[in-house]
Formats: structure tokens, sequence, C-alpha cells
């Protein structure tokens, strides 16, 4: 299969055009390097030392004899040229992250919001009118976000994308009708995804271009079997307070020998996935694409789910670290339930990594190895979700808003 | 009140502009010209002889003693200016029509698509982002569409905005649950209108911003009781087949003596309203803002509904024109019923003016009077939704996709 990576320089795309690659399939990776240029604006970098891309595919080649194109371009504001790559390599499918991927970076500022939602959603518009002006037959597989749904289910298990209603009429019969899940975001990030379902279901009803969404949890994990075969290989790992997710900054905190920061009561429940899941679930859904005609697939890409706290105290028993309980930065409930469904990847043979099982080889392969490299500073949380939870933060600490009470004790 | 009318030199925002003027609110324009510049690029003009905005301020200051203040501004790529206005101006509202607005324009080509999706998604984020930096409690009041519904209601007439349904839980037990109506726009300007739709729901839950969403139906009609007082304050007339709606484009035909264009069987039924209560519904609306806290309040903005074909014939009784049944350019049904619920502004005091009653006078006030400014080869639509109905225009005519079937008799 041709296959063209958008972000494939990323943390998910990466390992995905390794995956790819070792599988046979010829891939491209289109990439404006975004990802390492917001560690310089931020002043972090990966725990793990990740290479230049350069550095990178020459390893691969050097390893599996394999070579793989990489255009350094930025397809939320080249379309010319994004359009022309579609044309000459004629692509069986796009896989698209290129997409600005944090929401705390997403709401660390009036400035970071618009960047987001311009990127994101330019990005995602510019390939469906790439792909309708090409009229090529190209199956687009999406990264999208369990975000999409919110948080907190009465009663069901999510579905995988779409919501059976019914609809009392005007005559007092009840239609059935089955719709997108009901758009729920709690981030300007996770919003944007939202909006680019929307994009996918008018393309695909107007043009009949065929999308796989894949709506995914939270990726724990760094290494896959083919980031791993070479150090040069190697997968990001993000531990600061925008990118690196909460189970991340926990094992650098446990690292480092510090508390680890629940937000409010650590009763918020989350979706995950390791990172080997995640390229075994996207070679799955490139073999089995949606038909022509079809409407957009949707599968929810996670395989298990956890309360923050519990998290906490699965990370706290293997390391020791203890448990400090922060105020929450975000816009959120304190607690939610969530049951979500995964049949259909776990239908095509999707055989999950437990965190239960892998989270061990994090700690100690990842996290203690690298710990030399880490910049205490960077791990709390300090992009409020709004003027409400800043001044809480403020309150509670009778502190500098932009330090949190975290930030004071690493840096004391 | 303080109000900012963004896109205050448009079709609606100019006699929304005048009106609110009237009423002795203090209103500043903010606008690009992007719609006069659009008519650059489309080589055609106003039918009604628009003056530059310089000379209709002037006017307007003649005849009513008041001053209206204008900057030119693109609100979607200079939010630095934007927020400036905000914070001095210190506006108790801000009326949103800083979108481009024709589903044909949006459908031409992939530039028009993109140009759509980058200037509208971009002005309504950049304009609820500069609202939360600005920290002031400002209601915004934004023009949507009906479109966002989509077309085809199934025995049930469509609400204002959110639609009660049930859900199944997994033990059988069904819950009441009331949603954002799902979203099924016709046209990347439409689907730019539904993605609108979760910014407010996104920047009123996390931000408690006040909004009020107007979803309008096809506006007909050019002048208003202000607009009317000086041809210098004289409306747009659009006609073209990208910016004119169907009645317009049915007027133009009847004045220059060609058949009536209709598009299919012309079985699709549209919902109406006139610009004079356009102009209405929004001080009604300015009048009766949501309270801090409340959901975005959302009203259906039309008066009543026609088919298409019902609309030929209207015009063809008053004028003798005849009717011309041509291939439908937009990818949509046939046929489709519609029933909207307008209790709302009905219930604020709102007495429509019906097409019956005003038709007459569009034919001989403006339609007659401005003839000879009249471009007769632009009246046709030649913006093609996909290649499918690009290909059957070619197919039925065995003409070049470029010239439709009218285009051919009025140059002929």
């Amino acid at each position: 299969m041709k296959i063209m990576v958008l972000g494939g320089d990323g943390f998910c795309g990466w390992p995905t055009v390794l995956h790819l690659s070792a599988l046979g399939h010829e891939v491209v990776i289109v990439d404006n390097l975004s990802r390492r240029n917001i560690d310089n604006e931020l002043e972090i970098q990966s725990l793990t030392p990740i290479q230049p891309l350069g550095i990178r595919l020459k390893a691969w080649q050097e390893i599996s004899g394999k070579q793989i194109q990489f255009f350094n371009l930025n397809v939320a504001d080249n379309y010319a040229r994004l359009l022309d790559l579609i044309v000459e390599f004629k692509p069986d499918a796009v896989i698209h992250f290129a997409e600005q991927r944090a929401a705390p970076y997403s709401m660390k500022s009036s400035w970071h919001k618009r960047y987001t939602v311009n990127n994101n959603l330019n990005a995602t518009n510019n390939l469906l009118a790439a792909i309708v002006e090409s009229n090529l037959d190209v199956h687009v597989v999406h990264l999208g976000t369990m975000g999409v749904y919110g948080y907190g289910t009465a009663g069901m298990k999510i579905p995988e994308g779409y919501l059976k209603i019914q609809v009392q009429t005007d005559t007092g019969e009840l239609i059935q009708n089955e719709i997108l899940y009901p758009a729920n975001p709690g981030s300007v990030y996770h919003m944007t995804k939202t909006q680019d379902q929307l994009f996918f279901a008018y393309y695909n009803k107007n043009d009949a271009i065929r999308v796989t969404d894949l709506h995914q949890g939270i990726v724990w994990g760094t290494q896959t079997e083919e980031t791993k075969q070479d150090e040069r290989l190697i997968n990001r790992f993000d531990y600061d307070g925008d990118y690196g997710t909460v189970l991340n900054r926990f094992l650098m905190q446990a690292a480092v020998g510090y508390p680890l920061t629940v937000h409010g009561t650590g009763g918020q429940t989350r979706a995950f996935i390791h990172i080997q899941d995640t390229v075994r679930c996207i070679q799955l859904a490139l073999d089995n694409p949606p038909a022509k005609g079809d409407i957009v697939q949707i599968y929810n890409q996670m395989t298990e789910t956890h309360r923050v706290r519990d998290l906490a105290k699965m990370v706290s028993e293997i390391t020791g670290a203890e448990i400090d309980y922060v105020p929450n930065p975000r816009m959120e409930a304190d607690e939610n339930d969530l049951y979500v469904t995964n049949d259909k990847f776990l239908g095509h043979g999707l055989q999950p990594i437990t965190l239960e099982a892998g989270l061990l080889e994090e700690v100690t392969d990842i996290a203690k190895k690298y710990a030399d490299r880490c910049y205490l500073e960077k791990i709390p949380c300090i992009s409020y979700w709004n003027h409400q939870r800043r001044e809480k933060a403020k309150e509670t600490h009778q502190i500098d808003p932009h330090q949190s009470a975290s930030a004071r004790k690493i840096s004391s």
C-alpha cells in the first residue's frame, strides 16, 4: 500500500511510520517539525533523546533496508504543495496526525487557542479539499480523540461514534435514528476534533470521501517493536505540564523523588492505550477500509479506563512516591464514570497491552534511565482553563498563578 | 446600548447598523469590505447602486444626526486590533456577521472552500477568544443559518436549536436528554456554521460567554425603513449565481424577460424572512439577552416556507415570466418537506412581512427599476457541488460545464 503520513515525525506518527514501513508498505512522511519547534517555545525537550528526522530515517534504512521519503511542509498553510504531493504520490491512504494535540497547550493563552484552531481546522480541510481536487480515491485515517464524547455517561457505554436515539414526532410517534454522538469537548484542542468530525461527515456525504476516524484515549508507553531496535529510533517521551500526559508526569515525579500531583480529587476517569497498540490499531484501520459510499467509520481506540487517583496509586506502589492533591487547572467535573465500547478493534484481533503488564518497563527503561535529562520545573500544569480556575489556584496557594504548588515544592 | 457590528457593511449588516442607530444605540462598524472585493473577483455588482461606506455614513449623519464609526479590519486575521477595539469600546453586544455567506461561492473551487473555512472559523474563534481575554461581559449575537439543520424532517417541526431525545441505557431504561440539533449541512458554507455552533457551545461552557445564535432562513427584500430614507443608503441586491438567492434571481430573470431557472424539480422547500424582519429580530435578540450562565440561546429566524417551484409560480404570475427546469448543481434531495418552529420571535412580538404582501414591491421598486444595471450572463448558477453534478450538467446539455442551459439562452 502507498501511505502518506501527515505528522509522521510526532509521538504517534513516528512509530506508525516505522510499523507500516516494517510491514512492507511504501511510506512517505509529511511534517513541518512543529512539535520540535514547540519544544523550543516551551523550553523543554523529550525525556528520551530523540534524533533529528534525517538521522532517524538513515538509521531505519541501515536496519531495515527500507527508504522513507520526507517532505517538510505545513499542510495547514501550503495547500498547493500538499495537492502536488497527493497527485504525484497517489497514496492509497493518508494518515492524518498533523494537528496540535495537547489540551493544556491549547488553553495556555489566546494565542494558543487561535493557533490550535487555525492549524487543526485548516489542516483537515486542506487535506479533504486536496483529495476532492485530485479526484483520487484515497482512504483518510484520522487520529481523533475520546474527548469528543465528553466525560460522564448515564448508565450507558459510549458507543463507537454513533448514538442510537429516539425522537418523538408531533403526533406522538417515536422515530428511531442514529446520529453522530453529541459533542462535548473539554478544551479548545478537543473542540477542534469535534469540528473535524463535521468536516469528515460533510466531505463524506458530498464527495464520497472514505474516512476512518479513530477516537483515541490517552496514549502511554514510549517504545514499539520498531523504535526499540536502535536508540537512534527512540520515540518521544513528554512529561511537561502541557504535553506530558498524566501518567508520564507521575512517572517522572516518581523517578526524581517528588510527590505525584493529582488534580482535584483525582476522580476523573480516563481511557488509555499503549503506543504499541496505537500502531496496531492504525494497521487494522488501513486493512479494513470503509467501502466507497459508506459513512465515516469510527473506532474507539482505547483498551482500558482508570481513575487518575488509581493511576497515582499504581505508580506509588511501584516506586514508593507520595501523592499530593492540588487544585485542578481544568474546567471539568471532579468525578466522572467512563464506560467505553471498543468491540470493533477487538473484533479485528487487537490484543491489548495492559497498564499492569507494561508500567514497570516505563519506570525502569524510560523514566529512571533518562531522569537526568528532566527539567523538574516543567512538570506542573500551569495552563488554567479560565479566569475562575486561575483565580482559585491563586487563592488556594496565595502565590503567583503562574507557579503552582508543586512547582514551589520542586524548585525549593 | 454600545453595539459593535462585525460585517456591518454587508447585506444584513448595513440595514442592521442603521436600524440600531435609529433606535438610539451607539453603533460601530468593523468590516474589511470583503463582500465588495468579492464583487470585483466575480465581475459583478449589486443591482442597486450601493455607495461607498464613507458616503453611506455621511448620508446617515445628514439624515439622522447620528454618527457611526467605521474600522476597516479583517477580524479573521487581525486579532490584536480586534481585541484592542473591544477593550477600548467596551461593547454591551457584538453582532457577528463577519462570515462568507454564500453556499455556491463556498463550492466554486478548492480555493473558495478553503477561504470560507479559514475566514469563517477564524473570525468566530478570534471574536470569542478576544472576549475571554478582555474579561468583559459581552453578549454575542451571531447570524447562523437554518441550513445547520439540513433539510427533511420526519413528521416533526424543527425545534429552535435543541432537540429532545431519548436514549436507551444498557439496562434498557430510557433516559431523556436535550442536545444541539444534529448537524446536517448542505455546503461548505453551511458546514462552517455548524462548526461555529461548537465554538459557541464550548466558550459558553468554559467561559460563560453569553451567546445568541440566529438560525436564519433565506433573506428576501432589499430595503428597510432606514435604507429607504435616501438613495445613498440603499441596500445591496445580489442576483448572480453565487450570491443571489433563488428569489432574487427569479425577479431578475422576470425583469429582463428570460425564463425562471428552477433547479431540478423545484421540490426543495426553503425557509424565508424579509430583510426588515431580520433587523427587527436582531433588535429583539439584543433586548432579550441570555443571563450569565445560561446555555447558548438559539432562535429560528424565519417567517415562512415555500417550495422553489411555488416561488417560481408566484413570480411568474406577477410578471408573466416562463419557467425553465435545469439540472440542479447542488448535491441535495430533489424534494423535501420543511416545518419549522419560530415561536420565540413571535412570542417577542415579531409581526412578519409576508412574501405575498411584499413581493410586488421588489419587482417594481428594485428589479424593474434597476434592470439596466443587470449583467444577464451572471444569473445562472455555475458552481457545481461535486464532480458528479458537474458531469451530469455536461452530459444533459452536451456543453461546457461552465456554461449552463440558461446561460446559453440568455447569451443567445
